[in-house]
């Protein structure tokens, strides 16, 4: 067995065996494949897909590569959730201490942003101390205690995958459902979780923009969950626009503490309701979403979710005067307000372009050693639907960096598409799939 | 422009411009681009092809990437010839020689053995002393003053190819038409020749085993190099089963001495004639085909060629007198004689098999790092079409190294089909293709 007659058969659309993709990532991590061995094969495997069966292998194996975290000593299902990515997505920050508020273990491990979607690590550590690296140990530690850890894959935690994702961006493999389904669930499986919300996210700002492809993704994601017994349902929400208003990372925290204190914008509220709803009815505590989503309001309405978030910063070392008086932050040195040129009606927004506008502010890495600049983001006035008068503010841009040019200007106001005619605005959450099908949402729109 | 965004291109099926393959290109030879990013276009490559126009770019900043021969000073057409790649493909050791003896320049650059196909330096480095790296201004005036040079890629020329054609075969992104014609043709332009004969093979033993994908090859090649102005016919010959008897290193100079001594398997002989044929008449030095077959047959018969040989040998470092007595070549320490166990035809042989075989047997390598045993080889004594009888020898093995087991008789067995029908020899030279179209071939079979 050679790594050329691995890659050679995935070239060739053969199905590999678990002996032989054992053998990859193992040779792959002692150093006996290169790197460019183990891209050309993603790249096959773009093009030839994976089985069933081979996706459950490679899980299993990345799992396997690194420590498997054991929450089995806490009573109850220990439930995260994973968002396959957007721009100005910062359910996690309120969702953890808010599922945690309600009496759920929410072990989380994040993710940075890479190319247009954020990262909620790089919000997280926006806060000034906040330390998203820990060891293992102490994760374990303060999901006993606490409830809930918010971290990023430590060393100890699937090696084989984290190794493979950094590749993934620069060689264009990351859209490959196979891929996905491995790296997703690896970590979740080696974190500790026993059941699973995912929010995937569909439209011009997510991996996939079609709903199709979307929901085979969650499918997949699904089918391959359950083979390992995680409990996993999956919510298609719209990301045809940024979610909320605020997009990059301070700017994403001020969003999230006004979620937290009971205020914020709609849209941010309602996913992060209806996933917490989820995450309740996965852990067993509540009969039905509508009960669920209604708990939830209470906990942000009543300052539990707010507190809870206070006591995770604390914990991570996060210094929360910060947080109670946001104005003390460091203002960003530029600001820039870009305004409609006409009357009209929101017909479209480009979500990724803003996503990349926002990286290109600094609020996010063209590769991963790039630095973030936190004040950097954005603040979206305008949604799809919204009416505009002429000269009106459609978007905010900010940070401390280089100064925006007049191209981010044309650039920013060339992601709004503004019409004669009305629009409705796009459906926010779109479909809640399970490993029993399809089900209603009637209960959580 | 990022090697991602470029890579991305490629992988959804767009057309790359010629700056984007430059800077790709350039960026990888200064470390800017790594090798899994270039592995990873070159899978996408693999999976989407190339247009004509890419295919150009790639073979003209390939060859610009080194230094380029000018031959001007010479008189005359320089007429090269490059194979495809087979099993016991021995043709340039005794063409160069010939072809030379019949006053054409004849730059020679040629690669190493692996895999299943056997590589003409390690063949002629078989020659104790041979040297095959030599500086091009030794190259260049060897050719001046002897008519020929057998040398390997230097590092002047072409370091994008020797970069990049060093991870194709590890890749399993070698049968890219794109890819081989910008590898055989960088080259080829930038040794310095203005004609080039192409010998495409056909069948299980060659790169591309069916018909089709051979002629789609071939016109493709002539299409790029007519490009270039380099006059170009190729000439699709049989490789359904090795060339001559002998596969391996020393064992194919012996053969290359037999036939320029006037003698040789006649299958070798034939496809030796009648390539030089084409490059006698691509250098202006014969009307037609069947006179160029004659006046190299000639110089077969009257030492000419086998003089020319032993000048090249000299002027290259090699020990002559090995040439002129072989028997005074070490002997292999392991001999081991397969033989037929049934009467019957030669129906098929495998001969992608035998050339694996061989390489096992030390001949060649699987690696590129791989020590080659100078005296392993093979001796094919059954062609398809002969009649065999029980316990007649098909094929005798022979190395130096670990000591062929009982599983090395068992797959040379294999690669021998016997059946009771009596089966025509395969057609040895199959189509001749130029730059005008198809041409008979009724002159030189």
């Amino acid at each position: 067995m050679t790594a050329r007659e691995i890659i050679l058969k995935k070239r060739d659309g053969k199905n590999l065996t678990a002996n032989e993709v054992n053998f990859f990532i193992h040779a792959y991590l002692c150093g006996e494949i290169a790197d460019y061995q183990m891209s050309a094969l993603l790249m096959a495997v773009y093009f030839q897909g994976m089985s069933f069966d081979e996706t459950v292998t490679l899980t299993r194996i990345m799992r396997d590569s690194g420590e498997v975290v054991d929450f089995s000593n806490l009573p109850g299902v220990k439930v995260d959730k994973h968002s396959t990515g957007g721009v100005g997505d910062k359910v996690s920050l309120i969702l953890a201490p808010l599922v945690a508020a309600a009496g759920v273990y929410v072990p989380m491990i994040s993710g940075r942003g890479l190319g247009h979607t954020g990262g909620t690590l790089d919000k997280l550590e926006s806060i000034p101390g906040f330390k998203t690296r820990l060891p293992l140990s102490r994760f374990k530690k303060q999901v006993e205690e606490i409830g809930t850890c918010l971290i990023g894959q430590t060393e100890e935690i699937c090696p084989a995958d984290r190794r493979i994702y950094a590749m993934r961006d620069a060689t264009a493999t990351v859209q490959s459902i196979p891929l996905i389904c491995g790296s997703i669930l690896s970590k979740k499986l080696a974190e500790g979780s026993n059941a699973l919300v995912l929010d995937v996210k569909v439209g011009n700002g997510a991996i996939f923009e079609d709903a199709n492809t979307a929901d085979e993704l969650a499918t997949h994601l699904i089918r391959t969950a359950t083979a390992f017994n995680l409990n996993t349902v999956a919510l298609l929400t719209d990301m045809s626009q940024p979610l909320g208003i605020a997009a990059g990372n301070w700017v994403e925290v001020v969003e999230s503490i006004d979620v937290l204190q009971g205020r914020g914008p709609a849209d941010t509220r309602q996913v992060t309701l209806a996933l917490g709803a989820i995450m309740l009815q996965l852990a067993g505590k509540t009969q039905n979403l509508q009960n669920g989503m209604t708990q939830l309001r209470a906990l942000l309405d009543n300052g539990a979710a707010w507190k809870k978030f206070l006591e995770i910063v604390r914990a991570q070392e996060g210094d929360t005067t910060f947080l109670e008086n946001p104005d003390k932050y460091p203002a960003p040195k530029h600001r820039l307000e870009v305004k409609a040129e006409r009357d009209g009606f929101i017909a479209a927004i480009n979500a990724r372009a803003i996503g990349k506008l926002s990286m290109l502010l600094g609020a996010g890495r063209k590769t991963v050693d790039d630095v973030v600049d936190y004040t950097a983001g954005m603040f979206i006035h305008q949604k799809i639907g919204d009416r505009v008068q002429n000269d009106e503010p459609l978007i905010t841009l900010q940070n401390s960096g280089q100064r925006p040019d007049q191209s981010f200007v044309q650039s920013a106001r060339n992601c709004f598409i503004i019409n004669d005619q009305p629009v409705a605005p796009p459906q926010l959450l779109r479909k809640l799939l399970s490993a029993q099908g399809v089900h209603s949402i009637t209960e959580i729109v």
